[in-house]
C-alpha cells in the first residue's frame, strides 16, 4: 500500500496495523492528502476487521498540527477553507469510534491537530519530553476540529487552560491530565510498552471490545437506563457468542482461540 | 436481618447501615442472590432513613465480579441472561442514587461487578494493594452494566484504556484516575479512615446532604440555568429548615442537633 | 469606579482588568452588592473588550462564602431567599462565559461561593496552603449555585465526595483534582506567576481566545458532528481576519499585532 507519493508508511502484520505519519521535513504536519490517506487506512481496518491501529511519527516527532501551505492554497475562499477543516474532523471523529482499538506512540511534536489526534486514541503512550500545546489562537485562528476532543479526553476545566494560554506541557503532564495513559522514558521504551500493550489488547475477544468501545462512547448520548436496557441483550450475544470460547478457555485453563 | 442463608451480614447501628459482601469462597462474586438482597438493604436505607450505607467484603477482598454460575444456570436463554444482567445494572443505578452518602472500602478483588459498584460510592476508600480491573472483555463477554458507570467516574479517556486492555491497576493508579478519594495503607488503616468519614459525614444535615447528591446527579442532565433555577429554590427550603438549626448551633457555638 | 462603598478595589490597565473583592472584616464574604458590582465590572469587560479579568481577595483570602447577614435581612421570605440565591448563581454564570480570560488568585479561605466563582476560572493559581470546601451541608443548608459548577470542574466523582463531607483540601490537592491550574509557594510567587500567564493570554489572538472559549463550551451541549460543522466555518472567519496577522507576523518573524 505504500508508494513513494504516500503521506504515510503503512505496516500490515494482520490484526495489526501500524501507519507511521511520514512528513518528515514538516514534523509530519498534516496537509488534506494525508488526512485522506488516513481516512483509507481506517476503512481498510474496518473492513479487513484489523483488531489494532498504532499511529506514529517518523524521525522523532507525532505530528506539528496542520499543514499551512493547503491552508494558503485556498487564498482564503471561505468555503473551501471550511471543507479543508472540517475534512479534518472528519477523520478525526472516525478515528475516535474506529473499532479497532487505537494506539498513539506520541513523542516530540504534538501540536494542534496532532494533539487532536491523540486525544481520541484508546491508548496513548508519550515519552517524558513530548511536546504538547494548542498554538492556535496565537497564530489569530482556532482549533475549531481539535478544541471539542480536547474537551472530551480532559475535560472543559483543563482544556480552557491549554487552549487559552497556548502554553506546553510535557510527558509527565499530560499524564497528570490523563491526556495519554502510559509513559516512558525515551523512542526505546516506547517500542517496548507498544509490544505489551498489543499483547494485552489481544488477549481481549474482538467483537468484545468492539462492542465494549461503541458502549463507551454512547454515555451521556441517551438516558442511563435506555443504554443499559441495551447494553443488558448486548451481553446476552456476547455470552452465546465469543463468551463460550472464553469460558471453555477458562475452564480448560488455556488461551481463548483469538489470543 | 442476618441470617444464614443471606449473603450479606448487615450491621444496623443508625444512623449507619453496614453491608458486608460474605461470599469469601469466590471472593464475594456477585449472584442473583446477593443483587436482590443489596436490593432489599437498600431500600431499607430508603425507608428508615438511614444517612449512611457501608459496603465492604469479607476476607479481605471486596467483590471478584458476576457469579458465572448464574449465567451457566440460564443454559444460554437469551432472554434469561438479559435480565440477569440487567438486574445488576438496577442495583448499580441504586445504589449510584441512594438518598443516604455511600462509602465503598475497598481491598483485595475489586473486578467487573466490583469495580462498577465501587463507581458509584459517594466516597471511595482504598488500601495501596488492592487490585482493580475490568477482565470482561477477555473471557469473551461485555461489561455491560457497568461501563457506563465507569466512564461517569473517571472519563471516556481512562474507561476506554482499563476497558480495552484489560490491564490491572492498584490504589495508587485507582487514586489517580479519581476512581477513589482516599488511599490507607492496610486494613487496619481502611478502619480508622472509615471512622473519621463516618464523623464527617454526620456532621453535615440529613436533608441538606440528600438534596445536595440529588443536585450534583442532575448536572448535565438538563439546562445549567433551570438547574439553578430549581437549586434556589431548594435552598430556600433549606434555610427554612434544617437551616435554621444549623444557623443557631453556628450563632451558639455549639454542635447542631443532627451531629 | 472605585469608591468608598464598594465592595470591590477595580484597577483598569487595558486590556487587564483586575478586581479585587474588599470585605476584609468578613474573609471577602459575598453579600448581594458584591454580586451586583461583579455584574457591572463583568459587563464592563465585555463592552470595553478588555481581553483578561483577573479576580483576587484582599488582605491574604480570596473569598469565605455568601453573608450570611444578607440571608437573615430576608426574614426567611422564601421569595426572597430564592431571589438571593440565584442572583449569585446568575454572576457565577456569567463569569464562566465572559468573552475575556478569566483569571483566578486563590489563596486563604475559598469557601462555598468563593470555591463556585474559581470553579468558572480560565486560569486558577493557588498557593500550597489555600483552604478549598463546600461547608455549606454541614450549616443545614445546600451549595445550590455552586455544586453544578463543581460537577463540570472536577467531576462528580470529586464532587460528591467534597460536597457530601464538608472536607478541607489544600492547594495540592485541588491541583491533584484539577481544580486549579497552577500551583506556588506564597503571595509573592501567586504574582509572579500571574505576570507570566498575563504574558502568554496576551500573545493568543484576542477574537481566537473568544471564539474557542464559546467553542469549548459548546461541547456536549450539542451533537459533536454539528458543533464541528460550525467550527469549520468560525475557522474560515478566524483565517480571513485575525489569521491574516498572524500568518503575517510568523512569516515576518515578529509578534502579532495583538501581542
Amino acid at each position: 500500500m505504500t508508494n513513494n507519493d504516500s503521506t504515510l508508511i503503512v505496516e500490515e502484520c494482520f490484526p495489526v496495523l501500524t501507519v507511521t505519519l511520514n512528513r518528515p521535513k514538516v514534523a509530519n504536519a498534516m496537509n488534506l492528502q494525508m488526512v485522506t490517506e488516513l481516512m483509507q487506512i481506517m476503512e481498510k481496518t474496518e473492513t479487513e476487521q484489523y483488531r489494532i491501529l498504532v499511529i506514529q511519527g517518523c524521525d522523532g516527532n507525532f505530528c506539528a498540527g496542520g499543514d499551512i501551505k493547503d491552508m494558503q492554497a485556498t487564498k482564503g475562499d471561505a468555503k473551501a477553507l471550511t471543507e479543508l477543516n472540517r475534512a479534518f474532523g472528519l477523520m478525526i471523529e472516525k478515528a475516535n469510534k474506529l473499532p479497532a482499538v487505537v494506539i498513539c506512540l506520541l513523542e516530540g511534536a504534538v501540536l494542534g491537530g496532532g494533539f487532536g489526534l491523540a486525544c481520541v486514541s484508546d491508548v496513548a503512550i508519550a515519552t517524558n519530553n513530548t511536546k504538547f500545546a494548542l498554538p492556535e489562537t496565537s497564530l489569530g485562528i482556532i482549533p475549531a476540529q481539535i478544541a471539542p476532543f480536547v474537551v472530551e479526553r480532559i475535560g472543559l476545566t483543563q482544556a480552557r487552560h491549554l487552549a487559552l494560554i497556548g502554553n506546553r506541557i510535557d510527558g509527565e503532564q499530560a499524564l497528570r491530565l490523563g491526556l495519554v495513559h502510559q509513559l516512558v522514558n525515551n523512542t526505546e521504551a516506547l517500542t517496548k510498552q507498544l509490544t505489551s500493550t498489543i499483547a494485552s489488547v489481544l488477549k481481549c475477544a474482538p467483537n468484545a471490545n468492539k462492542t465494549t468501545k461503541a458502549l463507551l462512547h454512547q454515555v451521556s448520548k441517551q438516558p442511563m437506563s435506555e443504554l443499559l436496557d441495551q447494553a443488558a441483550v448486548d451481553f446476552a450475544s456476547a455470552v452465546a457468542g465469543e463468551g463460550r470460547e472464553g469460558a471453555a478457555a477458562f475452564m480448560q485453563k488455556r488461551s481463548p482461540n483469538w489470543a
